[in-house]
């Protein structure tokens, strides 16, 4: 990389997760992240530059609004320039012809500054599809929608979700990490049946969060169905977070899809990234395991210092 | 088949075209058709029987409100019933542990006196759907939407499709087929970009007519494409009608899907199926076609004497 300062470019990004074993970069195996690294590489003439994103999607999981960062040497971005309007409108349209069919860049622009895709996000939304009637059924969406073969009870699913709502220790809905905090705030929680537009009849659960700890919006997901069939009281899924291990049955994975990221106002940017890390850090249950995350943190860090500039 | 009069059945279907060859079976091929009836006879354990079926589509056209209907001996019929509520739920139940998850029976009914899928019907229509804006590409819906590389103008193509809307002979936008009528009252034929819902964004081309001849709604959406990228004038598409070789390219399978096929009120089955049948002779520009159609007819008929009663 040359001496002058990097451009951050912030790419906005759909995939179906179908055939992609997540986004994260894993060696012999196609993931989003690398398939997309490869063809910035290609379309940029570098070598792939590395993605920092904002929601590390598991394998099957799908996005219609991922958001993902890069840094970039200031002329390697102008020189895609061409008889497009500019270099980002240039990126899409050869990231187009580059990329398979099951992953979009969406849009591709220069970030305000302060932007991080992963620390500036104030929030995260999910939303996980069922069919439980067979006539909703629609095999056009068979990759996003989970048919379900007994009719759920939406309603007591819906008040089951409304005591979750809060802040909470998830560790009884994550997949444990070591050193990692499972304190999350659960924003929201809806079950709905909509009556109309393009998922009227299934049934959705949306999910909002700051952050997400692992495999946790489908083990939310898994507890809400135990009640929705009746085998659980509605009381359960809260219930669960008193104890230590999990219980629900995580749902399937390609019911999920990450529908959208929210990003302050471009003048509160930096703030937010630090104030992200600042009660992450806090959250940890125990000094051990806030020590644990700033190690592994300050290890995530120089991992991308060689491309990310120093703010 | 035994004595007692058969049971006409309603099947409401839905099906992701894409690894189809087309509705209707063909030897050797992986068809709509073929699957429902192997899946049919599997259900009913008796040999497939055979369906009649609204719209006929291509390969790579879907459906979502596909219909057809099939002649049963009552006591199949009911020998469905199982611990569901009656026979319909059973079929729709069953056949979706038969099914492969690209095609759905929806729905499974006793049909009205009088119904007949193929020639009661009022009119089909269809959806054909294009993504021309790449912040509009969802690869969740590749399989059905079209990725067009140049932005469309969408209020020309408007223009140009009401042109065509009426009573044409369409013989420049069918494929001919010997001794076939290719007269055909198109009711309906608009170009819009939603501004909300489903296709929000998109370019949506929604064609609603009795009946279509072979390949002319893709047709016809190639002669749109062509005054959308603004390589032909508004009035082409109409002046293409006076021509009887077909100009327009045909535009890909996979962007069209029936959507709906509506019928008249119970009472009026009988006499739109008579109606439909007269129309469609009285259409021939020639008394050598009419006579080759009403021996068409008869031989289709012919074919399908065994499972349908005579009216």
């Amino acid at each position: 990389m040359d001496d002058a300062a990097p451009v951050r470019i912030r790419l906005d990004l759909s995939y179906d997760g179908t055939d992609f074993a997540g986004w994260a970069d894993q060696p012999g195996l196609r993931t989003i992240q690398g398939t997309v690294e490869a063809a910035l590489g290609t379309v940029l003439r570098c070598s792939p530059p590395r993605l920092t994103v904002a929601g590390r999607t598991d394998a099957g999981v799908h996005a219609r609004g991922q958001v993902a960062h890069v840094d970039l040497p200031p002329e390697t971005w102008t020189a895609v320039q061409g008889r497009m309007r500019g270099p980002g409108e240039a990126v899409v349209r050869r990231m187009a012809g580059v990329l398979p069919d099951d992953v979009v860049v969406r849009r591709a622009a220069v970030a305000p500054a302060g932007f991080d895709a992963r620390f500036g996000a104030l929030f995260r939304r999910y939303a996980y599809r069922l069919a439980d009637d067979p006539q909703r059924v629609d095999p056009l969406r068979r990759h996003e929608v989970v048919r379900h073969g007994l009719p759920l009870d939406v309603a007591a699913m819906e008040r089951a979700a409304a005591l979750m709502i809060g802040r909470h220790d998830f560790a009884a809905y994550c997949r444990p990490r070591e050193g990692a905090t499972t304190i999350r705030t659960l924003e929201d929680l809806q079950v709905l049946r909509p009556v109309d537009g393009p998922d009227a009849g299934l049934v959705v659960a949306v999910v909002q969060a700051d952050a997400f700890c692992h495999s946790m919006v489908r083990s939310l997901v898994g507890a809400l169905l135990a009640v929705g069939e009746g085998r659980q009281p509605e009381e359960w899924p809260v219930d669960q977070l008193a104890g230590s291990e999990r219980r629900a049955v995580v749902a399937h994975a390609h019911g999920l899809t990450l529908e959208h990221v929210a990003y302050p106002a471009d003048g509160g940017l930096a703030a937010r990234a630090a104030l992200t890390r600042a009660r992450r850090t806090a959250d940890q249950t125990s000094a051990r395991r806030a020590a644990e995350e700033a190690r592994a943190e300050a290890r995530a860090a120089g991992q991308a210092v060689e491309l990310t500039p120093p703010r």
